[in-house]
């Protein structure tokens, strides 16, 4: 069987910790570990809504994902520094922002804007699936704070209309493997970020075949191994939203 | 069964054409059209590389995608007036690029560098997957032409290990819908595109569900109409290079 | 008799092809092509005016230029990707945009805005010129539909109050010339731009002496071949107009 | 007496907590805390020097100050989505890396740079001042860290001549006052930020009456008061460099 | 006795010049020298103020600061055309913003603003300085042109509450020396920018110690030394303005 | 007979005033004024040439045009705060150093770089042909500057193979006039710049008819127009650089 650098199965998540509140300012704020991957999400909950919204009753969520520029093993120079945004970085924030609006009623949101900030403190791989993970939480944290204080006024619907999870899958070695570190994830063939519902449901599939293109059973044997990992890191969001509540 | 408004059934593509050297100064110059959409794909051979490539002996490929303002229906400003590139036009741009370089093989290209550059004329749906669609001749046309003119000396390796080509699939009222234009694309409930080799092995997969998420049967049913449509596809590739040869 | 490597006499234009509706999604959409030089002019007609403008019952037209990265024989980087626009791109932009006002009623117009682009898809010297000339007729297909469509509403006035046209001269070995190519404009004395309405008055003069400066009898030869290539030019932009008319 | 909003004294610091090594990556990583304000400080240590110091024999040390875009109590755009760096962060970003400078020997740390990234996870006033203070151990991290790998080879002479810290101190109501939170900041009628060495010089005096102007009597009152802070926060940085020491 | 090279005692100033309504266009406009140090103060008056002012009855104002690109012995780079501006730039046209409001009873000004522009035409250290010394007499200019116009109302109350002046002063072998030019300021242990009421109340206190670390003593004496200096310029400044008062 | 303004005949010039040496550091620095434009042009000489010039054995000169705020009525923004240059910039920065480098021998200049900073201090119409006109007087000096300390050796050749001076003509109620000033330039219907040789051939013809389109016979009377007033332009650049020789 094949042995994981880090003593894990093929199918096994790293630890994963969640920690809400971790900063006072925001609506909602949690830092979520995978690993040694930190991802510090915040959620700002502001009433009103971008001009192209203004009048229609609905709201908006959306996301920024940025990573501190020595969160990797070398040090990046930073993009406010470079004047403008990478690629990557406008890459995953439409990710996360997609995913998240996946499972929002804009409707009963009302005319607010929630941006969930996802800042990178320390990368080791995963920091998109760990950064949608936990963001649910804070966004989660942030709708509660926004009804309980009178700022969202659902009137009997239900804001969250369920949750989101996200983890990465990959080949490696012709072996299906889930949630890769730094290491394991630059040795993958395939690489794969799925996001779910909390009743496991796609949200999203983005997977690329860096190296050897993927057959359809592989493909297949991915998409379960992550569907897999969604449903326990629902769980653990489960347990962090139920603590205190 | 379910009609679509240009009459096609769901698992028909649009027409597709395909211009080999539409333009006469690029090494390879594909004017590509499915049904409405029109890209302009041009493959520039350089001797050289990046500077992080330098002394590898391995070539580069990579991609970059634009649309002229009125190529839809309401203007857009112009990128390069805003002063920076949108994160759509970075992410379909870094898509293409993954897609090609994955059938090629850097090794035999030597240390030279191809650029795609895919303008899209006219849109109508489906303008990344007739990009890369395209991009796959183009570059097919600028390999042969370096590999003719002494440029790239492959040394008995083969610089092109298999073709690639792209589609878009989606759910429309509940039905897996192939080749979806601008119509269709805005009611989809999930959107997908789907990248494959010749052979049918995936390259990219990437799906969105922005409205409804996605069973598993469901997606089973988009990946297989995709790879229907990718298998089509790669015959007109095919035909379009014979011609001439 | 001096002879041109294209075989034409000194006082001869290119091949000019005018194709309307070239694409269809713009109010007025030109294909014009001098010999090898090939420029996609469309012009977008929108309700609503600049805020400076706003109140004044004035219209507003105005152009943007720019070339394709791969219409050279060797690739430019793009000016978005480099983040800003040069400084000859603005400055023909401008040329086309003042070009093309000079016929314009803007209070005929009415508080309605009409962009011109004019992207180069290949370049073969005389881009602007070819730009210019098959602005004018984009324009006039733009005003045509913007009036039968009741946008605009000229009430007894007309909004086109003339054409233009433009064309390139240059004196090379002693010789002047019309209607440079690439290979003959590197190699000018002095090159010169000029546009003209259909009778033949002067709208713009831009000449420039970069090798030898340019006595006055020099200039006045070069502005009677220049007014006898608008003088066609213009000849070819009513034939395209008549068709279908 | 003067109350102050926490129950500190006039001349009383906040609780100070300095955590090494929070991350992993760097060679110097530490969360500062002065109340509520929150820095994380990385030194990256890498050998070379920018062009300009090239073949001097002497090293380079600088440093970033970011704040998270919800570190406070509002969200402030992030400045890579803006494009720039304001003149705020510039300025602090400046005034960090010329502290740190006043204590480094160049020579003595070779031809290496050290860069100090200072990023304020939650903000309550003083956060430049948290900066330096905290960007002095992981500094002082970096360099045994260099020196214990051989990176930085000092030949018998001291990288660090000194340590350095810093604090805030302004007029409230008339009374001076030491390390001012964010609620007495913005009440401040002067603020004044000083840097120190260990044996209490002044590094760097920068005083502002945004308010009423300063007497001499005033300024010397914040000076004295200042020195006392820094004092105190020399030897809270001594203590936590001295664990596992 | 410590002798500087143009003669100077240490406690010397360069002579100063103040050229009041030097451009005709501005509100205020004075051409100030320090030495060879010459920079152009204008100050433009307009009703209106920015929006996060707007209805709040107080005016604003604001100053940008910049340099010809041969202002200096080596040509700089401009900004304009870098595309950003430095941290100096930004530091230093905040620094003159601050002093020169600390002056400003902005109720009485209204909802006017008034911009301070400090262009450096020739610079020999002392910059800023001269600019906030000329900055207030162009100021003055223009609120005294606002006030004769009825641009501004001050109903009783007085727009500028006093007036400001600043020198540099620094340490050079151990000396104590007023207003550096640029051979004194390259060479200087410590350097200070100190601005002043008229009355010798201190507004901005800027001190670095680039070199040796400042003792209290010496910092006394440098603060002794500039209040003297301020004291000189607030004469200067109230000689020109006296001129055809 | 058509009276203007201020006095003068159609074909007079505004005062011209041309002051060498105006700032120190630069090698060349002249203040020229056209009535009441004024601008600050300075030659900056350096060793070497841009990257695509090295080893050619060419020299390289151009030119930087820029406006200070407040050389206008009402203020503009900085270029420099709006991070980019606008199009008129880039335009007439590109005008000043083309026609410079009509009269400069590039091969005698060897491999040094000047560049013309044009900095206009006060505009009131003509600032570009004012531009060119006292860039050529700096020009020269920093060319005799160059020779005389060694850095330029034209080894028999002459750099300036002559002089340039340009000027502004327009029609205004049909009547033809000289070197327009703000209020004329605006009521212009065709405004003209023309640069010449000393002896009165063209460099730069650059005409817009913003009004009504221009005749044949209008546009003969502009250019001998223009060439009467570069002549008396260059009389007064020759009087300035006989001075002192």
């Amino acid at each position: 069987m094949t042995t994981r650098a880090d003593g894990r199965t093929p199918d096994q998540l790293r630890p994963v910790t969640i920690t809400r509140h971790w900063s006072e300012n925001a609506e909602g704020s949690v830092l979520i570990e995978f690993g040694k991957t930190r991802v510090l999400c915040t959620a700002s909950l502001t009433a009103g809504v971008p001009r192209w919204k203004k009048g229609s009753g609905e709201g908006w969520v959306t996301a920024e994902y940025a990573m501190l520029p020595r969160a990797t093993n070398e040090r990046s120079p930073r993009e406010s520094v470079k004047g403008k945004i990478g690629g990557r970085t406008h890459e995953i924030s439409r990710l996360i922002g997609r995913a998240l609006r996946a499972v929002v009623d804009v409707s009963a949101l009302g005319e607010n804007t929630i941006v969930l900030d996802c800042d990178v403190l320390q990368a080791d791989g995963g920091t998109r699936t760990a950064a949608i993970t936990g963001a649910y939480v804070a966004l989660a944290d942030a709708v509660e704070w926004g009804t309980r204080h009178g700022v969202i006024t659902p009137g009997g619907k239900t804001v969250l209309t369920g949750s989101v999870a996200a983890v990465s899958v990959g080949i490696i070695d012709g072996t299906p493997m889930l949630d890769l570190p730094y290491v394991e994830d630059v040795r993958a063939e395939t690489d794969m970020n799925v996001v779910t519902t909390g009743d496991g449901a796609f949200v999203e599939v983005q997977g690329t075949a860096e190296g050897v293109p993927l057959r359809r059973d592989e493909l297949d044997a991915l998409l379960d191994l992550a569907v897999a990992g969604t449903t326990e890191l629902t769980a653990a969001q489960q347990a962090a939203l139920a603590e205190g509540a």
